[in-house]
């Protein structure tokens, strides 16, 4: 069952980066630990971006976003990906190698659209932080990390801020 | 915060295992992942036998075990413990390297020992199987490696056994 195969060196690493320093432990943990010097492999850091307000101008409590409103969380949306993905650049270029990168921003339920991705892709790895993705929700509805350990089918890397511990 | 550390290569990798195939695979994943060529880590293995009956000659529905069934019960665990250390060994062994290896035999309830162990150690890394010890226990209270991936401090890998993809 558990052979001696070679080690694979073309995998596919999934890093779910958010606006946390937490998953931004992660993507560091993740270049250190997970990636030899004379890999293959390529790291994918997926943001996901909350479903627009576009397509759902009502809030939960019926409220009805005026236009204004709307392109401003929209903006405001793609300030986010844009200042997320520079700070994961930021600790990927600390790393002084060569690592194949791809970026993918996704939209929607952040635990759907990371199991998703990891299959659609079939990423050998998923890493990601522990929180992350809001208090309240995470309160309510479970971590987006637990979920994602129970669904997607390749090994999952929860990884913590040590500031936490 | 996330800088450029060098690979940190004496690390300490916990790895639970239990009777399941797939905390094997989970040994096996890491093994091929987590040890560079030129490491200095150590891997821990760590089984943990549920507590003696000894301690508590009741089962839950009030039984009380005669000696016999206590005896028998502690020499089966003992067994059990020797066929799981022989088995993980078998996967370490198929790999040709020069890791540095430690057995732990804890007992006590599968989460608190496992979890107690990572601490104690001050361990870098726990990898373990998503299932494992149980199929009703996981059901009712909750799989080992959810409780552990929220408790302990270091990044905890959970690995899924293929064949359940």
């Amino acid at each position: 069952m558990e052979g001696a195969k070679p080690i694979k060196r073309d995998s596919k690493i999934v890093v779910a980066v958010d606006e946390s320093e937490e998953s931004m432990f992660a993507l560091s943990w993740c270049l250190k630990t997970l990636f030899a010097e004379d890999t293959n492999s390529t790291l994918i850091l997926l943001y996901v971006k909350p479903q627009s307000p576009v397509h759902s101008t009502y809030d939960a409590a019926g409220y009805m976003f005026s236009s204004d409103v709307v392109a401003t969380m929209e903006k405001y949306g793609n300030e986010l990906v844009h200042s997320v993905m520079e700070r994961a650049e930021a600790v990927y270029n600390n790393f002084d190698s060569h690592i194949k990168i791809q970026r993918i921003v996704g939209r929607g339920e952040a635990k759907d659209v990371i199991c998703n991705t990891v299959e659609k892709l079939k990423a050998d790895t998923l890493v990601m932080g522990s929180h992350g993705y809001g208090f309240f929700k995470r309160a309510l509805l479970g971590s987006v990390s637990d979920y994602c350990a129970k669904h997607v089918k390749c090994p999952v890397v929860i990884v913590k801020h040590p500031a936490r511990n």
